[in-house]
Formats: C-alpha cells, structure tokens, sequence
C-alpha cells in the first residue's frame, strides 16, 4: 500500500499484445491497494521511423523540430496504454510531458529536468487515477516541448518517484534483473538480488546496458529506491539502493565495452602544467575522456594513455596532432583494438587479493593486459578486442559467483 | 502584402514529396512579403492508422483518450512541415492546438473552438516565422487535449485568420476551386471564380465536398475571404466571400447527395402538435433530420416526410415504429433508393423560371420526383439513386454553364 512508479520501455508496448500485458502488470499493482504512475516510452521502432521521415525531407533538421516529431511517439504509448487500462476496467487518465509538468531546461533533444510542476499529478491520484506519463519530454520556459536524450524515460521515471515520493520506482526491461555479467557471454551469470547506487553506475558505464547512468545518479541523489525487473515474468528483480545487506559476494559483477580506443601521448616533457595542457585541447574539441594514465617521468619525458569512444577517435587524433607541437610531444598514437573488462564491486580496494584474482585469471587465458585503471569499486583493464568474451568468461569463473 | 492564412490538408501532406512541395508554396509566398500562418493535417492515412492501432487495443475506448492518440497526427505534420521549410532556408516555428492558443470546450473528439489565445502567434510573427500550426486540435479548461471532429482543421485555418484578421484564408486541396458541378460526373463542369458564403453553404451541405459547413459558417461570421485552390497546380482558385459581382450566371452548382434515405410517416391526424410530437421524439433518439416536408392534411389526415442520412435510417425507422401509436400514424414507410440532386444560386427565388427549367430537364430525361424541397437559394429534389449522375448532367447542361 503505497505510492508506486513504474516505467516500461520501447519493447515493452511495441504491440498491441504487449500494451495489454504492461495494462495486466500495472493494473494488478493498482488492485492490490497502491496509487500507480506509469512511465511509457515509444512503442518499438517508432522514434527511428520517426527519425526515418525527418531524413527524406531535411538531413539537418533543428532540434527544436524534431523534439516536436520526437515526442509523438510517447503521445502515442500513453493514449494506447490508457485505452488497455480502461478496457480493464480501470480509472486512467494519460498526460503528456507538459501535461504531467516536466519543466526542462532548453537544450533540444537532449534537455535536463529542472523540476516538476506535481498540481495536475497530485489532483488525478487524488481521483484514484492511475496516471499515465509520457517518458522522455517536457517543455522549456517557452512552452516549446523539449527531449531528455538518452535514458530520458528512466530519468523521467525517477524524477517522478522522487518530486512525488514514491515508495518504489519500477524499471520494466525485457531482461529480469541486473547480473553479475552479461547472460549472452556468460552463460552462468548469476542474477543479484541487490546492488548498491554506485556499483549499479559503474556497471551502466562500463557496458551493462539495464539501467541508464543518468536515472542511477538522479536515484541516488533523492535516495530513489529502484528495482529493474522483466515485464515478461512475473517474478522479483535486482532491487538499486543506497544500504544493503552484507553478503558474501563481494564481487557484484563483471562488464565488458567493446566501444573504446586508446590514444598514447607519448614523450611529453615531464613538468608541470603538462597534463592541463592536454586536457584542456581535448576538451576543447568536445572529446569525452575515459580513463587516464599517466606513466612515471623518465629522463625528463613522461606519457599520459586516454581512452576515448570509438566514434571520437578520429577527432582525439586529428585534435592532438594539431597541438602536438604546443604539447612538445613526440608522437601520437592510437590502438583501436581494444576492449575494456571491468570487475565492480564495493569494498574491492580493501581486499587486495581481487585484483591479483583477476589479473591471474587473464594470464591462465593467455591474455595480455595493455593498461589497467582502478577506483574504489572497479577495476578495469584494456586488453585485444578479440578476446574480451574469453575475458569475461574466464574473470566470472574465478569469481565464482 | 499582408498575412495569409494558409491550409494543407492530408493528401497535401501525405509525403516527403508532398511537403516539400508545401514548403515551396508557403515559402513563395513568405517571399513576396506576406506573413504567413500555415495550418496542416495529419499526413494523408495516419489518423486511419492510429484509429487502428486504438482498435486492436480497445473497441470502445473514450473520447479524451481518442483526442491524445489522434492529436500527434498533425504534430508529425507540422514538425515535418517545419524541417522542409528551414532546408530551404526561411525562419520557421511549428506549433501545436495547444501553443498556438486554441481553446476549447471539453466535447471531446467534436470539440468547438472558445478562443485563440494569440500572444504566441504574435511573438512568432513579430520575428518574422513563418509559423506552422496542428489544424483538427486544441485543449480544454483543463489542459487536456481535445480535436474538433470533421472540417476541423479547414476550421481550425478560418478560426486563426478571424483571430489574426488575415487577408486571405487559402484552402488548399486536391481540387483547383469549386465547380458548378462534380468534374468526374459533368466533364463540362466549369470552374466559379467566386462564390457567396451561402452558396458554398448550400453547395457544401449539398455533397460537394470541397469545405466543410463548420468553415464556411465561421468564415461567413467572421467575413474571413476564403480561397479554394490546388496545391498541385500553381493558379487561381474559387474565392467565397460576401459580395460578389453581378454576373450573368445565376446557378452556381449542381450537387448531388447518395447518402439519403426517405421516411413518411403516413396518415397523421391533422391537428396542432403533431409534427412536434414526431420532432422531438426524432431528436430525443438523436436522428439528424434534413429535408422536412408536410402534406396538405386531407380528411382530418396528413403526412410528414423526412431524409436522414443512411447510416441513420434503421434508427429512424425503429423511432417512429416505437412511437406510432403514440402519434396515431397509420404507418411508416421507408425509401431508401433515392437521392438528392440540387442546384444552387442566389437570386434563385426571383426567377420562376429556374425551377421550371431544372423540373424540365428532368422531365424529358424521364426522371420521376419523387419529392421537392426549396429555399432561397437551392432547390432539391429526390429521386431513383440509380439515376442520379444523369439527373445531374442533364440539369447542367439545361443550364448552359
């Protein structure tokens, strides 16, 4: 008996069949005593058929006009939803982003919520409502309707749960919960029963694509309790929340991101000032950095390795070659055929022994470490991009989850 | 130089190609100097496939629902509108019912316009957009999404130019203008150059199915001058305004109607009450009523006979069997093989010789009326449906258009 949020992405409405199973799951959550605000994003393909119309007329659209295409396709699932509940038999109401009083700032199609405006929410829970919400849009101070970008249902999902106190935020996926590594690779990953915030946002980053990390991050600041479960079964999830059990797990999982080059600043003058340098011409060029490393200074020289995203490896080359020579460094290089395979875990840096686990686990598998990074709850390496399942695998059986 | 209101329904929409096209009409007359307010549709079989997406869910799903599902078929247009506009480089905004101020009562799926709350259009003209606005669409005192039902977004266009006092209010369509007959049965129908309000009222409610009444009316309250013109060919329309030249043609059309079925109600005693004893018991079963005509009462008896539209005629029947005895009718008939023809003009009344010239060409092409209806400026008369395109081309070829 409470306040409960529950949001179901694109997979989950992307027919008729499936509208009718999110109307059983939300319904019976209703029947049992809780008010229930529903969170939808567009059915299946619809934003790429979307996208797919926009390109044949203009390439190039602005943003602010394909927000505006864009978030027809929630207005859709919210309407179709509202029609299952009622055909259930069920008091439902659908509101749009606006409607629902997502404030956002105005950066299109990919806009930040600056709050939500509750009135009209509170008044349908007040009827008895369930409330259907359009994920993923609000409007800006113009009334002009915005986009969150990626993730922006979940972080439509929490942002509701937290303006309006929810007891539990519900993320509907077609996978049942978060595991300890990726079920397609490791076919004895082991589903967790919990996990905190911020192994859950480590495990978002480093390729574990239940949960988007901006939802996470917005979960742990308003203590937002989450649960990422199937809408296929009807069975418990992975609970996210900030205090957890002690259990004898320590490692909660192993994660794989195959979308990662490295790019070696090499023979750079070894003072100060150096590292600025570098970062403040990447940034420059909008490159989003990874991991950094920087060698121990040598004769006066050091390196400092990045990893970026594959798809901005071309601009970090390009971008340091151009300040190669402000830099003083000698060379630029890259090795794209990497992987990055990360352990995460809290606690991890107080036990020493994980780490030389891991590393033992890659040497017995023939597989050569190029760069290792840690934080206090992962450690990752880079290794050749052909042997990061292998990884994975052989990583996850020392572990023995 | 001035603004213009500007109309594209669906199948001027209806793709990539077609918009295009759009943008280059709209964007031409940007060009001249005009400011330019532009009303759209929902791409040709949208709302169709929207409709069915809703029935697979449910059969019967309520109105407002239907209002939010529908309402995102001109918001795709007006986006996609608005993306072909800035590819040919002119300043564009799109709006929805809801930004561009369009409020209306709560009568979802055939909701009535209140007012236009302008200040947005304004801001948007004040910086030279061209602005873009969802035709069919508004909302209501509770912010929720309402449409206007049928001829709502020709509506929705007379409405903007009323509330902005536009020069002209151009509909565009898949016709070049009205014409004194339907083309595909007269093949020597002839364009008008000008019609009177009441006269594309009469010729509208009368089949042809350029605009709908709801416009004309508004457009005739508001005296907005209305253009109705193609959007595949460049040239003049049919303008409809409130004063016209004198000209020599006094028929402006010729207009047949299939969709009509006659009921009598036969040997009503012939005293007061008695034709709003069928009246109202015809209105309280919500029957729409069209040509109404009474027999001379003969014998203490008479005879009410009325069209319906088809889709109504089992009701009707059923209405009136239930009340007969009530009403101490003897019987009641039902015609359904009939159909409407009609011409139209002012002036009409003056001249006698009008109807004699229409009731003589049906005469010799053997044509039997069955029932004769008249006002100032139409005369309609009922016969065999299966002799319903000859009738029309008879008449117009009696009148030498």
């Amino acid at each position: 008996m409470g306040l409960v949020v529950q949001k179901f992405g694109g997979t989950s409405v992307k027919d008729a069949e499936r509208i009718k199973n999110v109307a059983k799951i939300v319904t019976d959550t209703y029947a049992k005593g809780n008010n229930v605000v529903v969170v939808v994003s567009a059915q299946g393909d619809t934003t790429d058929d979307l996208i797919e119309k926009a390109a044949e007329i203009n390439p190039n659209p602005s943003k602010r006009e394909m927000d505006v295409l864009l978030s027809t396709g929630e207005q859709i699932s919210i309407s179709l939803l509202a029609m299952a509940i009622e055909k259930l038999g069920y008091p439902v109401v659908s509101l749009t982003g606006w409607q629902a009083g997502f404030m956002t700032n105005s950066n299109y199609s990919n806009a930040r919520i600056r709050k939500i405006e509750s009135e009209r929410l509170h008044i349908e829970l007040d009827k008895k409502n369930i409330v259907i919400v359009a994920g993923f849009q609000g409007i800006n101070r113009y009334d002009d309707i915005t986009t969150l970008g990626r993730g922006g249902s979940d972080t439509s999902a929490v942002a509701l749960a937290a303006t309006l106190h929810a007891d539990i935020c519900q993320i509907y996926t077609d996978v049942d919960g978060v595991y300890t590594a990726d079920p397609r690779i490791v076919p004895n990953a082991v589903k967790l029963d919990e996990i905190s915030y911020d192994e859950m946002l480590e495990l978002a980053s480093l390729g574990a694509q239940v949960l988007h990390n901006r939802s996470v991050e917005m979960a742990k600041k308003y203590n937002v309790k989450l649960e990422v479960l199937s809408s296929y079964e009807n069975k418990p999830g992975t609970e996210v929340k900030e205090v957890i059990k002690v259990e004898k797990m320590l490692i909660k999982g192993v994660a794989k991101d195959d979308d990662v080059a490295r790019v070696a600043i090499v023979g750079l003058p070894d003072r100060p000032g150096v590292a600025f340098q570098v970062f403040s011409q990447l940034a420059k060029a909008k490159i989003n950095v990874d991991i950094i490393l920087q060698s121990i200074g040598r004769d006066g020289k050091k390196d400092i390795s990045i990893t970026v995203p594959t798809s901005q490896k071309d601009s970090a080359i390009e971008c340091l070659n151009e300040c190669k020579d402000l830099l003083n460094a000698e060379k630029i290089e890259l090795d794209d055929n990497v992987s990055k395979v990360s352990i995460v875990g809290a606690g991890m840096q107080s036990n020493p022994g994980v780490a030389a686990k891991m590393f033992e686990a890659l040497f017995e598998a023939d597989i050569n470490i190029k760069m290792i990074s840690t934080s206090e709850i992962k450690i990752s390496v880079l290794i050749d991009k052909d042997k990061s399942k292998k990884a994975i695998s052989v990583i996850h059986d020392a572990f023995e989850f």
